[in-house]
């Protein structure tokens, strides 16, 4: 099971990776702008979870392969991938969301928040990164737009549904895969249908 | 005197997520960007002091009712507001800039602190919020302009004030009373008589 | 060698200082935005550091001198300079680049991490005060565009060398020396011979 998370991990980390570095050269950056947008889009999440909830030093600090991996899938997608599919981001991105916002809401419930609060975490968990990029090439983060499908909805609905789950006291592994699962499926769906939030 | 507290807290929270709802909603936001620029601007600027002075958990992750009456007072404002006027925000707006700005000198003050950096320490828990409003919605914030009125200088000067009281061992609630009401009164005259800052 | 540590610190603070407040004047703010960015721009690496390891309260809490050498600096620079080079503001700079860096990767050193991780933290601690100048100002960070001469690849680079300096044993003293030297020089080398990274 560790072993499944830590890749699962692994795959959503580079999948953010990735994305940040594609995001940076459609800006015209360096590689130094490249990387540290791959770094914030990938850690930017966990980083602000972990200041909020005093979790120091950070959770990427003390494992080097976090920033091996990010550091390698920043400079290859920016030398060297072409042209990728944003599709084939879209799945491991998808993964990243449901295990990142799971995770949040783990670490605040450890700390006896309320649920509201760990649900939150859990959101910014899974959204925060890609709100760092897109506002270190200065523009409104995606997540935030009317056009965009749902995002931080599938992370808010999936949370609730965990932490609901926790609170009934379900065994916490399979609170945890039928709350990530939820918020992986609703991603997957809303991609597929299209599905926006109404505005105002 | 606690419960006082708790309600202009409560007042100064509400109006920072409908100011940051609003502002979302001129940006072509959804709900998600209108909700998550509510707790930036409501939060924003005790976290960024909670930061700071290393005070963790953060304030809000121990307190449901704030994030409650935020998200409240965001979906509300974002789909049923049809208008507002500014001047209706502008009151508890300054409300808030006092408290926050005389709670974040005190927590301060409570680490020995030199009086300059207590007096940091208010300015940026009373301005961060909308600092980080204004980032997240793509602009300079709006209080570093040079045509806004007196916001910031409103609180540096009655930081100053209640801090210069409490170094003369003036009792801390006269002093803190003395001092919101210095910020809440500047800031509310700079806005009657469009008082702006001297350029360069 | 304390003193003289104080001393490069305080010409590097004001450097930052300076050069946040002039940007601030390029983009039509008044005093307050001034002073912010001149705050970011100076103590922004270092708090990053600080929040990311954990070390808080952060370092200018401490030191009231900091702030007020900041203040200063932004104040006159603000109203008082009217035109300076920005090749006067490029030396030191480029110290405060070595100076933070070296510092950055020593703190994350003492926590045990490893190495990459530490040169990470150098880099973070050396460039983000002018990440942090840029993004209040509404624009893509200058160290991330392409046409801009080498500056976190300096830190990098000399970051890399101090901390395997460290690894070999060497006298910790004499290996910051070197590091912050190298990357003094890179920097120095950089700008004068216009190099800069290659695109994608």
């Amino acid at each position: 099971m560790e072993n499944i998370l830590l890749i699962l991990t692994y795959i959503a980390v580079t999948a953010s990776a990735i994305s940040g570095a594609l995001e940076a050269r459609k800006h015209e950056m360096d590689i130094v702008g490249a990387t540290t947008i791959a770094f914030a889009t990938a850690f930017g999440g966990g980083t602000m979870r972990d200041l909020l909830l005093g979790r120091t030093p950070i959770f990427w600090i003390m494992d080097p392969w976090l920033s091996i991996i990010t550091f390698a899938a920043a400079s290859l997608s920016f030398y060297r991938l072409d042209r990728i599919s944003n599709k084939l981001l879209n799945v491991p991105d998808a993964v990243g969301l449901g295990l990142f916002s799971i995770l949040g809401a783990t670490y605040a419930l450890q700390l006896n928040t309320s649920a509201i609060v760990a649900v939150l975490m859990g959101v910014v968990t899974g959204i925060f990164g890609g709100v760092l990029r897109d506002l270190l090439c200065n523009r409104i983060p995606n997540v935030f737009r009317r056009n965009t499908e749902l995002y931080a909805t599938c992370s808010f609905i999936g949370t609730w549904v965990f932490v609901i789950l926790i609170k009934l006291d379900i065994n916490s592994l399979i609170a945890s895969i039928i709350g990530a699962l939820a918020i992986f499926t609703l991603r997957i769906l809303a991609m597929q249908f299209k599905v926006t939030l109404p505005g105002p």
